[in-house]
Protein backbone atom coordinates (compact mmCIF):
# COMPACT_ATOMS: atom_id res chain seq x y z
CA UNK A 1 0.00 0.00 0.00
CA UNK A 2 0.91 3.65 0.45
CA UNK A 3 -0.13 6.34 -1.67
CA UNK A 4 3.35 7.44 -2.19
CA UNK A 5 4.31 4.89 -4.84
CA UNK A 6 1.63 6.73 -7.21
CA UNK A 7 -1.05 3.91 -7.05
CA UNK A 8 -4.19 6.07 -7.48
CA UNK A 9 -5.46 3.73 -9.98
CA UNK A 10 -8.48 1.95 -8.93
CA UNK A 11 -7.42 -2.03 -9.37
CA UNK A 12 -9.16 -3.20 -12.33
CA UNK A 13 -11.42 -6.60 -10.63
CA UNK A 14 -14.26 -6.50 -8.15
CA UNK A 15 -11.78 -8.85 -6.38
CA UNK A 16 -8.71 -7.09 -6.49
CA UNK A 17 -10.60 -3.79 -5.21
CA UNK A 18 -12.14 -5.58 -2.11
CA UNK A 19 -9.25 -6.98 -1.36
CA UNK A 20 -7.94 -3.29 -1.24
CA UNK A 21 -11.15 -2.02 0.65
CA UNK A 22 -10.51 -5.33 3.20
CA UNK A 23 -6.70 -4.12 3.97
CA UNK A 24 -7.42 -0.69 4.29
CA UNK A 25 -10.42 -1.05 6.32
CA UNK A 26 -7.89 -2.78 8.89
CA UNK A 27 -5.29 -0.50 8.49
CA UNK A 28 -7.33 2.88 8.37
CA UNK A 29 -8.76 2.27 12.60
CA UNK A 30 -4.87 1.95 13.62
CA UNK A 31 -4.14 4.88 11.80
CA UNK A 32 -6.55 6.86 13.29
CA UNK A 33 -6.11 6.43 16.74
CA UNK A 34 -2.66 6.85 16.58
CA UNK A 35 -3.68 10.36 14.66
CA UNK A 36 -4.86 11.18 18.27
CA UNK A 37 -2.22 9.57 20.12
CA UNK A 38 0.38 11.55 18.22
CA UNK A 39 -2.22 14.64 17.71
CA UNK A 40 -0.72 14.41 14.01
CA UNK A 41 -2.31 16.72 11.58
CA UNK A 42 -0.51 14.77 8.85
CA UNK A 43 -1.37 11.10 9.60
CA UNK A 44 -5.31 12.66 10.06
CA UNK A 45 -4.62 13.44 6.12
CA UNK A 46 -3.54 9.91 5.57
CA UNK A 47 -6.32 8.50 7.22
CA UNK A 48 -8.68 11.26 5.30
CA UNK A 49 -6.98 10.46 2.04
CA UNK A 50 -7.33 7.18 2.49
CA UNK A 51 -11.08 7.74 3.67
CA UNK A 52 -11.93 9.32 0.21
CA UNK A 53 -10.39 6.44 -1.54
CA UNK A 54 -12.35 4.29 0.05
CA UNK A 55 -15.26 6.40 -1.47
CA UNK A 56 -13.64 6.26 -5.06
CA UNK A 57 -13.19 2.34 -4.41
CA UNK A 58 -17.05 1.25 -3.53
CA UNK A 59 -18.57 4.15 -5.90
CA UNK A 60 -16.15 1.49 -8.78
CA UNK A 61 -16.82 -1.53 -7.09
CA UNK A 62 -20.67 -1.19 -7.71
CA UNK A 63 -20.37 -0.44 -11.25
CA UNK A 64 -18.03 -3.38 -12.10
CA UNK A 65 -20.22 -5.90 -10.29
CA UNK A 66 -23.18 -5.01 -11.68
CA UNK A 67 -21.35 -4.80 -15.61
CA UNK A 68 -20.04 -8.78 -14.60
CA UNK A 69 -23.42 -10.17 -13.35
CA UNK A 70 -24.08 -12.29 -15.99
CA UNK A 71 -26.42 -15.16 -13.78
CA UNK A 72 -28.33 -14.68 -10.80
CA UNK A 73 -25.95 -16.80 -9.20
CA UNK A 74 -23.38 -14.33 -10.03
CA UNK A 75 -25.94 -11.41 -9.21
CA UNK A 76 -26.08 -13.12 -5.66
CA UNK A 77 -22.17 -13.77 -5.08
CA UNK A 78 -22.03 -9.66 -5.79
CA UNK A 79 -24.28 -9.00 -3.44
CA UNK A 80 -22.80 -9.77 -0.78
CA UNK A 81 -19.22 -8.97 -2.06
CA UNK A 82 -20.77 -5.34 -2.33
CA UNK A 83 -22.31 -5.91 1.39
CA UNK A 84 -18.48 -5.98 2.37
CA UNK A 85 -17.40 -3.06 0.42
CA UNK A 86 -19.55 -1.42 2.02
CA UNK A 87 -19.10 -2.09 5.54
CA UNK A 88 -15.25 -1.50 5.00
CA UNK A 89 -16.71 1.90 3.70
CA UNK A 90 -18.54 2.66 6.81
CA UNK A 91 -15.37 1.94 8.88
CA UNK A 92 -13.52 4.21 7.02
CA UNK A 93 -16.23 6.41 7.69
CA UNK A 94 -15.61 5.92 11.16
CA UNK A 95 -12.32 6.33 11.11
CA UNK A 96 -12.44 9.82 9.72
CA UNK A 97 -15.12 10.76 11.98
CA UNK A 98 -12.13 9.73 14.83
CA UNK A 99 -9.45 12.34 13.41
CA UNK A 100 -11.92 15.07 13.10
CA UNK A 101 -11.46 15.79 16.51
CA UNK A 102 -7.88 17.12 15.31
CA UNK A 103 -10.28 20.08 14.66
CA UNK A 104 -10.47 21.34 17.46
CA UNK A 105 -7.89 22.65 19.88
CA UNK A 106 -5.78 20.36 21.67
CA UNK A 107 -7.12 22.04 25.41
CA UNK A 108 -10.20 20.51 24.39
CA UNK A 109 -9.27 16.89 24.26
CA UNK A 110 -6.09 16.80 26.66
CA UNK A 111 -6.58 13.80 28.14
CA UNK A 112 -7.59 11.44 24.92
CA UNK A 113 -3.89 10.51 23.96
CA UNK A 114 -2.87 9.61 27.60
CA UNK A 115 -5.39 7.31 28.08
CA UNK A 116 -5.43 6.07 24.70
CA UNK A 117 -1.87 5.41 25.46
CA UNK A 118 -2.87 2.71 28.54
CA UNK A 119 -4.43 -0.24 26.22
CA UNK A 120 -2.83 -3.10 25.79
CA UNK A 121 -0.90 -2.79 22.66
CA UNK A 122 0.35 0.63 22.23
CA UNK A 123 0.96 2.95 19.38
CA UNK A 124 4.18 4.38 19.60
CA UNK A 125 6.75 6.13 17.47
CA UNK A 126 11.26 6.06 17.16
CA UNK A 127 13.41 7.12 14.66
CA UNK A 128 15.75 5.15 12.78
CA UNK A 129 19.65 6.20 13.56
CA UNK A 130 22.12 6.67 11.26
CA UNK A 131 24.49 3.85 12.80
CA UNK A 132 21.59 1.39 13.23
CA UNK A 133 21.58 -2.08 11.64
CA UNK A 134 17.99 -1.63 10.01
CA UNK A 135 19.02 0.85 7.75
CA UNK A 136 19.30 -0.16 4.22
CA UNK A 137 17.35 -3.24 4.75
CA UNK A 138 14.03 -4.00 3.44
CA UNK A 139 10.80 -4.66 6.43
CA UNK A 140 10.65 -8.19 4.69
CA UNK A 141 14.04 -9.53 5.26
CA UNK A 142 14.33 -8.53 8.61
CA UNK A 143 10.60 -9.77 9.26
CA UNK A 144 10.24 -7.08 11.71
CA UNK A 145 6.51 -8.58 12.98
CA UNK A 146 7.91 -12.00 13.54
CA UNK A 147 11.05 -10.89 15.19
CA UNK A 148 10.13 -8.18 17.30
CA UNK A 149 5.91 -8.83 17.44
CA UNK A 150 5.61 -4.79 16.46
CA UNK A 151 3.59 -3.72 13.82
CA UNK A 152 5.11 -1.04 11.53
CA UNK A 153 1.76 1.20 10.92
CA UNK A 154 3.12 3.73 9.41
CA UNK A 155 6.40 5.14 8.07
CA UNK A 156 7.47 8.42 7.58
CA UNK A 157 10.06 9.58 5.42
CA UNK A 158 11.05 13.44 5.59
CA UNK A 159 7.44 14.92 4.24
CA UNK A 160 6.15 12.08 3.39
CA UNK A 161 3.98 9.19 4.70
CA UNK A 162 3.92 5.69 4.15
CA UNK A 163 1.29 3.68 5.85
CA UNK A 164 1.05 0.21 5.92
CA UNK A 165 4.68 -0.13 4.24
CA UNK A 166 5.02 -2.84 2.11
CA UNK A 167 7.33 -6.05 3.47
CA UNK A 168 10.23 -4.53 0.23
CA UNK A 169 10.31 -1.41 1.89
CA UNK A 170 13.69 -0.40 2.14
CA UNK A 171 14.39 1.65 5.59
CA UNK A 172 16.55 4.50 5.55
CA UNK A 173 17.95 6.54 8.52
CA UNK A 174 16.07 9.26 10.04
CA UNK A 175 12.98 7.69 9.15
CA UNK A 176 10.02 7.92 11.75
CA UNK A 177 8.51 4.34 12.30
CA UNK A 178 4.71 4.17 13.99
CA UNK A 179 4.47 1.37 15.66
CA UNK A 180 2.04 -0.95 17.45
CA UNK A 181 2.48 -4.01 20.20
CA UNK A 182 3.31 -4.42 23.65
CA UNK A 183 5.64 -2.43 26.04
CA UNK A 184 8.43 -5.28 25.55
CA UNK A 185 8.34 -5.76 21.85
CA UNK A 186 8.94 -2.24 21.72
CA UNK A 187 11.85 -2.21 23.92
CA UNK A 188 13.21 -4.90 21.56
CA UNK A 189 12.59 -2.77 18.56
CA UNK A 190 14.11 0.47 19.82
CA UNK A 191 17.40 -1.12 20.91
CA UNK A 192 17.82 -2.31 17.00
CA UNK A 193 16.78 0.87 15.71
CA UNK A 194 19.26 2.95 17.75
CA UNK A 195 21.94 0.96 16.77
CA UNK A 196 22.36 -0.55 20.37
CA UNK A 197 21.83 -4.23 18.91
CA UNK A 198 22.49 -5.63 16.07
CA UNK A 199 19.61 -7.76 13.77
CA UNK A 200 20.00 -11.10 14.77
CA UNK A 201 21.14 -13.27 11.94
CA UNK A 202 19.83 -16.99 12.04
CA UNK A 203 21.64 -19.58 9.48
CA UNK A 204 20.01 -19.98 6.05
CA UNK A 205 17.96 -22.91 5.46
CA UNK A 206 16.93 -22.60 2.00
CA UNK A 207 17.84 -20.33 -0.48
CA UNK A 208 15.62 -17.80 -1.57
CA UNK B 1 -11.32 -9.52 26.99
CA UNK B 2 -13.34 -12.56 26.25
CA UNK B 3 -16.56 -12.52 28.22
CA UNK B 4 -16.24 -16.08 29.32
CA UNK B 5 -14.97 -14.41 32.38
CA UNK B 6 -18.21 -12.98 33.62
CA UNK B 7 -16.98 -9.73 31.97
CA UNK B 8 -20.80 -8.33 31.43
CA UNK B 9 -20.45 -5.47 33.72
CA UNK B 10 -19.95 -1.75 32.25
CA UNK B 11 -16.75 -0.94 33.39
CA UNK B 12 -17.19 2.16 35.86
CA UNK B 13 -15.54 5.31 34.44
CA UNK B 14 -15.95 7.18 31.24
CA UNK B 15 -12.16 6.25 30.56
CA UNK B 16 -12.44 2.54 31.36
CA UNK B 17 -15.62 2.35 28.60
CA UNK B 18 -13.95 3.89 26.43
CA UNK B 19 -10.49 2.07 26.63
CA UNK B 20 -12.84 -1.38 26.28
CA UNK B 21 -14.33 0.14 23.16
CA UNK B 22 -11.43 1.81 21.40
CA UNK B 23 -9.94 -2.38 22.48
CA UNK B 24 -12.89 -3.84 20.70
CA UNK B 25 -13.40 -1.83 17.58
CA UNK B 26 -9.59 -2.91 16.88
CA UNK B 27 -10.62 -6.72 17.23
CA UNK B 28 -14.06 -6.65 16.01
CA UNK B 29 -12.68 -5.65 12.92
CA UNK B 30 -10.53 -8.88 12.64
CA UNK B 31 -12.67 -11.27 13.91
CA UNK B 32 -15.73 -10.51 11.19
CA UNK B 33 -13.69 -11.20 8.77
CA UNK B 34 -12.03 -14.50 10.28
CA UNK B 35 -15.91 -15.25 10.36
CA UNK B 36 -16.15 -15.20 6.93
CA UNK B 37 -13.29 -16.59 6.06
CA UNK B 38 -13.59 -19.68 8.35
CA UNK B 39 -17.30 -19.73 7.31
CA UNK B 40 -17.80 -19.83 11.09
CA UNK B 41 -21.21 -19.59 12.79
CA UNK B 42 -19.87 -19.45 16.20
CA UNK B 43 -17.17 -16.47 15.24
CA UNK B 44 -20.44 -14.75 13.76
CA UNK B 45 -22.21 -15.23 16.96
CA UNK B 46 -19.15 -13.55 19.02
CA UNK B 47 -19.11 -10.30 16.59
CA UNK B 48 -22.74 -10.04 17.30
CA UNK B 49 -22.40 -9.92 20.66
CA UNK B 50 -19.89 -7.67 21.35
CA UNK B 51 -21.73 -5.55 19.10
CA UNK B 52 -24.58 -5.80 21.36
CA UNK B 53 -22.20 -5.05 24.06
CA UNK B 54 -20.87 -1.91 22.45
CA UNK B 55 -24.45 -0.67 21.92
CA UNK B 56 -24.55 -0.88 25.58
CA UNK B 57 -21.47 1.12 25.98
CA UNK B 58 -22.14 3.68 24.14
CA UNK B 59 -25.44 4.35 26.08
CA UNK B 60 -23.91 4.15 29.45
CA UNK B 61 -20.81 6.50 28.04
CA UNK B 62 -23.45 9.04 27.18
CA UNK B 63 -24.76 8.93 30.30
CA UNK B 64 -21.84 8.87 32.79
CA UNK B 65 -20.41 11.76 30.49
CA UNK B 66 -23.23 13.89 31.15
CA UNK B 67 -23.36 13.71 34.68
CA UNK B 68 -19.73 13.96 34.99
CA UNK B 69 -19.82 17.25 32.88
CA UNK B 70 -19.50 20.31 35.61
CA UNK B 71 -17.96 22.96 33.31
CA UNK B 72 -17.81 24.02 29.92
CA UNK B 73 -14.42 23.01 29.77
CA UNK B 74 -15.56 19.61 30.94
CA UNK B 75 -18.48 19.28 28.17
CA UNK B 76 -16.01 19.96 25.53
CA UNK B 77 -13.72 17.27 26.55
CA UNK B 78 -15.76 14.43 27.07
CA UNK B 79 -17.83 15.57 23.83
CA UNK B 80 -14.46 14.54 21.98
CA UNK B 81 -14.53 11.46 24.02
CA UNK B 82 -18.46 10.89 22.82
CA UNK B 83 -17.38 11.15 19.63
CA UNK B 84 -14.87 8.75 19.66
CA UNK B 85 -16.94 6.38 21.51
CA UNK B 86 -19.81 6.71 18.32
CA UNK B 87 -17.23 6.05 15.81
CA UNK B 88 -15.83 2.85 17.85
CA UNK B 89 -19.86 1.45 17.78
CA UNK B 90 -20.35 2.60 14.19
CA UNK B 91 -17.05 0.37 13.42
CA UNK B 92 -19.02 -2.81 15.16
CA UNK B 93 -21.82 -2.17 13.55
CA UNK B 94 -20.01 -2.29 10.31
CA UNK B 95 -18.21 -5.72 11.21
CA UNK B 96 -22.11 -6.90 12.05
CA UNK B 97 -22.45 -6.08 8.65
CA UNK B 98 -19.90 -8.09 7.60
CA UNK B 99 -20.67 -10.97 9.25
CA UNK B 100 -24.63 -11.12 8.63
CA UNK B 101 -23.46 -11.92 5.22
CA UNK B 102 -23.28 -15.97 6.95
CA UNK B 103 -27.05 -16.04 7.11
CA UNK B 104 -26.90 -16.75 3.20
CA UNK B 105 -26.38 -20.18 2.13
CA UNK B 106 -23.00 -20.92 1.47
CA UNK B 107 -23.43 -21.41 -2.22
CA UNK B 108 -23.78 -17.75 -2.64
CA UNK B 109 -20.90 -16.66 -1.15
CA UNK B 110 -18.54 -19.73 -2.37
CA UNK B 111 -15.54 -17.07 -3.77
CA UNK B 112 -15.26 -14.47 -0.71
CA UNK B 113 -13.43 -16.56 1.90
CA UNK B 114 -10.86 -17.76 -1.26
CA UNK B 115 -10.02 -14.06 -1.96
CA UNK B 116 -9.78 -13.11 1.92
CA UNK B 117 -7.21 -15.77 2.25
CA UNK B 118 -4.91 -13.44 -0.39
CA UNK B 119 -4.42 -10.77 1.68
CA UNK B 120 -0.88 -9.92 2.84
CA UNK B 121 -1.65 -11.03 6.73
CA UNK B 122 -3.34 -14.35 6.52
CA UNK B 123 -6.29 -15.48 9.10
CA UNK B 124 -5.74 -19.31 9.63
CA UNK B 125 -6.40 -21.68 12.67
CA UNK B 126 -3.95 -24.61 14.09
CA UNK B 127 -4.86 -27.17 16.64
CA UNK B 128 -2.57 -27.19 20.05
CA UNK B 129 -1.39 -31.25 20.28
CA UNK B 130 -0.83 -32.96 23.42
CA UNK B 131 2.89 -32.99 22.72
CA UNK B 132 3.47 -29.21 22.23
CA UNK B 133 5.53 -27.19 24.18
CA UNK B 134 3.27 -24.23 24.45
CA UNK B 135 -0.06 -26.16 25.92
CA UNK B 136 0.05 -25.14 30.27
CA UNK B 137 2.09 -21.88 29.44
CA UNK B 138 0.70 -18.22 28.99
CA UNK B 139 0.76 -16.55 26.12
CA UNK B 140 1.89 -13.68 27.48
CA UNK B 141 5.27 -15.76 29.26
CA UNK B 142 5.95 -17.61 26.17
CA UNK B 143 5.76 -13.77 24.24
CA UNK B 144 3.41 -15.35 20.99
CA UNK B 145 3.18 -12.37 19.08
CA UNK B 146 7.22 -11.13 19.89
CA UNK B 147 8.47 -14.44 19.11
CA UNK B 148 6.30 -15.61 15.88
CA UNK B 149 4.97 -12.34 14.72
CA UNK B 150 1.02 -14.00 14.80
CA UNK B 151 -1.74 -12.50 16.24
CA UNK B 152 -3.93 -15.01 18.29
CA UNK B 153 -7.34 -12.91 17.37
CA UNK B 154 -9.31 -16.28 18.78
CA UNK B 155 -9.56 -18.69 20.66
CA UNK B 156 -11.39 -22.00 20.84
CA UNK B 157 -11.42 -24.28 24.08
CA UNK B 158 -14.23 -27.41 23.79
CA UNK B 159 -17.55 -24.90 22.93
CA UNK B 160 -17.02 -22.00 24.41
CA UNK B 161 -15.26 -18.91 22.09
CA UNK B 162 -13.04 -16.29 23.71
CA UNK B 163 -11.60 -13.70 21.11
CA UNK B 164 -8.14 -11.43 22.07
CA UNK B 165 -7.40 -13.61 24.55
CA UNK B 166 -5.25 -12.23 27.69
CA UNK B 167 -1.37 -12.67 28.03
CA UNK B 168 -2.17 -14.48 31.35
CA UNK B 169 -4.27 -16.97 29.53
CA UNK B 170 -3.08 -20.52 29.81
CA UNK B 171 -2.86 -22.30 26.84
CA UNK B 172 -4.53 -26.60 26.91
CA UNK B 173 -4.19 -29.22 24.27
CA UNK B 174 -6.92 -28.82 21.78
CA UNK B 175 -7.36 -25.38 21.75
CA UNK B 176 -8.08 -24.06 18.71
CA UNK B 177 -6.01 -20.54 17.95
CA UNK B 178 -7.25 -18.15 15.50
CA UNK B 179 -4.33 -16.33 14.35
CA UNK B 180 -3.05 -13.44 11.86
CA UNK B 181 -0.02 -12.70 10.48
CA UNK B 182 2.22 -13.77 7.43
CA UNK B 183 2.76 -17.19 6.07
CA UNK B 184 6.42 -17.40 7.61
CA UNK B 185 5.08 -16.29 11.04
CA UNK B 186 2.21 -19.07 10.76
CA UNK B 187 4.95 -21.98 9.60
CA UNK B 188 6.99 -21.37 13.32
CA UNK B 189 4.33 -21.33 14.70
CA UNK B 190 2.66 -24.38 13.18
CA UNK B 191 6.12 -25.87 14.45
CA UNK B 192 5.73 -25.04 18.05
CA UNK B 193 2.14 -25.90 18.29
CA UNK B 194 2.28 -29.31 16.78
CA UNK B 195 5.57 -29.93 18.91
CA UNK B 196 7.61 -30.77 16.59
CA UNK B 197 9.84 -27.58 17.90
CA UNK B 198 10.43 -26.53 21.47
CA UNK B 199 9.48 -22.62 22.29
CA UNK B 200 12.78 -21.14 22.88
CA UNK B 201 14.15 -20.52 26.30
CA UNK B 202 16.36 -17.17 26.34
CA UNK B 203 18.86 -16.65 29.26
CA UNK B 204 16.79 -14.74 32.13
CA UNK B 205 18.06 -10.66 32.14
CA UNK B 206 16.17 -10.13 35.06
CA UNK B 207 13.86 -11.05 37.71
CA UNK B 208 9.68 -11.61 36.66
Amino acid sequence: MGHEDGKDKVPRTVRDILTEMKDTSEVIVDLAYAALVFDSQEMAEEVQHLERRMDILLYNIRIKAMLSARTKRDAEQLAGLLQVASAAEAISNAAGDIVNLLKYDSDKRPFLPIFLKEAEEKIKSLTLAEKSDMVNRTIGEMGVESETGMRIIALKRGKRWMYDPEPNNRLKAGDLLIVRGTDNGFEVLRSFASGDRLWPQYPVKEAG
